[in-house]
């Protein structure tokens, strides 16, 4: 890890950013205070808390540093008293959600591979990092979490944790390397956004012989 | 900790209480027997579980002691045979409610504490050791979880797990302030169910631009 | 362990059955690809992911070794293009999941007692690990998973998690005592489809004096 400050920095701009989705999620549903500070905290901590669950990295990071906290604390009193004005920008906050997107997926492998995990689980475990926050999120509140619903979302997630992934079986430049990991993450989320990219469907039966 | 059977007495009171909740959502939801085991299980053990899942307590202490599992299961039995006398006195269940909140409050953000978790994260773990168990609930059955519909209930387990912190930073002495602490969360919980209390809502515009 | 290799086996298996199951929920739901590998990955490793994380066996199975993701991937592949012959043949999916039910209830609850888990924990674990992706892969769609919805779904786990249990403490022969777990929970399981047994729900009140 020779750049543990701009990953901490990262980690905590993507936090930021994903308990604000939850945050204004909880505010459209008409959610309260407390409501909104749940979903923020969830939508903020749970991928990272998922992966270092399952890394057996004790405590996880989002607890052994109270700065994931209060940051997924002050995106919840943000979106309090400011979700008029962030609703109204909602392309920006498109694209912030795709730099969070970005961001998890690459520290989520990134510390996968120093818990020596190989490269197909360790790009998993970046997906879910980078998708975990969102799906809690979701469900929470009962609806079909965005990964099962948009297109290209958890598609992104995977470049940048495989971009990692191929950095560090290729001893490839770390810096530039994951730069260019979130940047890549986020160009084909908001690209895939903005034409409305459609991933392929299977082909159906034209009636099912019986309901789900 | 200096009163462990106190501790461990109340933690399967929560566990019963808790239990109850679950198995009595899943008569309402008209699951069969063991649909109600299940619910059952899931309300009493989950909150535990995954506080013990982010510290590393491995085993879990639910799984480690067969009285938790034993615990959820009589409780699954008690729902299944005197369910209607249970749903006829819907307030002293509300009450006794509000009992397994302040004690898994109290429990999880101690257990957080033994663990060396800074205080803010060990407010959230007693928080989440408190409703974890109900969201796993709710969400089984597909229903928004409490915690995010009923005004303060997290607000109630934050008291009592503050209360637990500060006892722990200005070394006071723990058994009357672990009773203080259960006692905030039981009467604050009550005392905003009977009161009808309202956290307060976000601004929101008068339409937003979207739907979630 | 004196047949690790009919456990990994068998494991595998398991896991492609039930991420078979994801792949053909999210086939029926109008997913796209990356949402049938999603449900597919989760199905399939979910229940494992789950048992790992609360025995503390870190790095779980189904992340440290990259066959458990590439029989997932290779499901959820074989659903996107099959799903129509898949579908057809709703008995033969239905017995497969029985035995996929089977193998993980008896994989689970094995694995606990390497663990030093107590009897009915060690179950309960056995249990979780065989329902877990199930419950998991409903969720992500938001359905009440089917381990609450069908009766006799958990009952037919948890007799073949028994059996292990008992084989353990009384010392029986592992082999033919592992073969018949499984069988007894495919049998049960397949029967109670087959015949439309039933499990006992409570008696409830003519009138619940308020909507859960």
């Amino acid at each position: 890890m020779p750049f543990p400050i701009l990953i901490d920095a990262l980690d905590l701009m993507g936090t930021f950013v994903f308990a604000l989705s939850g945050a204004m999620l909880a505010v459209r549903r008409d959610l309260d205070i407390f409501g909104i500070v749940v979903l923020a905290v969830a939508a903020g901590l749970a991928g990272g808390l998922v992966r270092d669950m399952l890394l057996g990295a004790h405590p996880p990071a989002a607890l052994a540093d109270s700065r994931y906290l209060l940051t997924a604390l002050a995106a919840g009193v943000t979106a309090f008293f400011l979700n008029r004005q962030i609703e109204r920008v909602t392309k920006p906050v498109m694209v912030l959600d795709a730099v969070g997107l970005g961001l998890f997926a690459v520290a989520g492998t990134q510390k996968a591979l120093i818990f020596d995990i190989a490269a197909l689980p360790a790009i998993v475990l970046g997906i879910l990092t980078a998708v975990g926050g969102g799906v809690v999120r979701d469900l929470l509140v009962t609806e079909v979490p965005r990964v099962l619903r948009e297109e290209v979302y958890a598609l992104a997630a995977l470049l940048g944790a495989a971009v990692v992934v191929a950095t560090d079986r290729f001893q490839l430049p770390e810096g530039p390397m994951v730069v260019a990991a979130i940047c890549l993450t986020v160009l084909v989320r908001v690209l895939s956004v903005w034409r409305g990219w459609q991933a392929p469907k299977a082909p159906k039966p034209p009636k099912p012989p019986r309901t789900p």
